[in-house]
């Protein structure tokens, strides 16, 4: 595959920007009508719902997997990742805060990465 | 909440690197050594234990979300997030393709976002 | 509590009966018009979709456990067994092979039991 | 398939003996040594461990069955009914209660059945 630099900075920029939007649009849409945004309906029916979708949407992508659909683990993916940031809105539990566990975990690798971790 | 732009540039650049990094990563060790890296372990197993893994993160984020413990939301979404890239990884979904989905979802807002989704 | 033979015996009766029944019911229903059955419609629409069913009661089941909601569990464990029982018709796999496995295992006991189990 | 009545009477002895065994047997077990009884282990950790077993077993039936694997639908099934009963008891329901509650739904068929099921 060629380097291409300047996609790559478009993507860094995209991902930054998606994500980070993303979970400033659905703290916005916690106090908006739960008739009219689907968000807000979530809130308003509380965290079983909320943890509901979040595993409905990780069973699709599973399968979505197994059935080897590459446009639908794209799209299942995107669905789990939109119900996490609403999971995590409503336990209370900033974006940036499991980033920086993944990077403290990230700081363990090659052996120490495996011993870190449960066998699979 | 007062307003701290400082930590908010922090965070924005923490998100890009964190997920940019984790996705190079995960990619270097396709090729790594199964017994002395998790995921290239993985990987040796293929999609079945890949998604089976990502399916049982998925269950520890609700059930830590039901029990009401952020500390543990924290550390499964990591997991989650994690594993979510090793599938996309073996299923040749680039992460930039999801992020992509989500921002075209994400033109869909208000009362748009409602009808172009399915009800919980 | 007091030991209640007759509503022993009839217990014993309606759990031949229930999942026996169930399992020809299911069966039956195969050849059914989709458009007026809905075991029949799951039938239509293949693994993934029946697969995806059972994932979603099972995590329906686990939040009505963590949510110590005893209704909530016995409808959805009846929602699970339920389409666990679709499952296995569709993956040709009678319920008789299943009560065989618990059977088998259920003779290794004690410490043989916990041997023979990986670890939760 | 030819109709095999006296392997058939010899199923309905099982299907009865088998599952009232097992869940005498996990009741039995809730008072047991936790280090000598994987069923004793799983209550001494309680609904959160308990419900995490559910979950994954339920995942490991969903991939058995998208990648076609009989056997390992048999064994996961096995699994996932197993981890149900010790789920049941902890929750407080007794087995009767679910199959009661298969019974009544069962009273309504064909089109009925379609009305009184949310769509899949």
């Amino acid at each position: 595959m060629a380097i291409d630099l300047a996609g790559r900075a478009r993507f860094k920029r995209r991902m930054t920007g998606t994500l980070d939007q993303l979970e400033s649009t659905i703290a916005r849409r916690r106090g908006a009508d739960a008739s009219s945004s689907y968000v807000a309906s979530l809130f308003a029916k509380g965290m079983p719902k909320i943890a509901q979708k979040l595993g409905e949407e990780a069973v699709e992508t599973v399968i979505a997997a197994m059935a080897g659909d590459a446009k639908g683990v794209t799209g299942e993916a995107a669905d789990l990742i939109f119900h996490l940031m609403v999971l995590l809105n409503q336990a209370g539990v900033p974006f940036a805060d499991v980033l920086a566990e993944l990077e403290r975990r990230e700081g363990t690798s090659g052996l120490a990465e495996k011993a870190s971790r449960p066998q699979a």
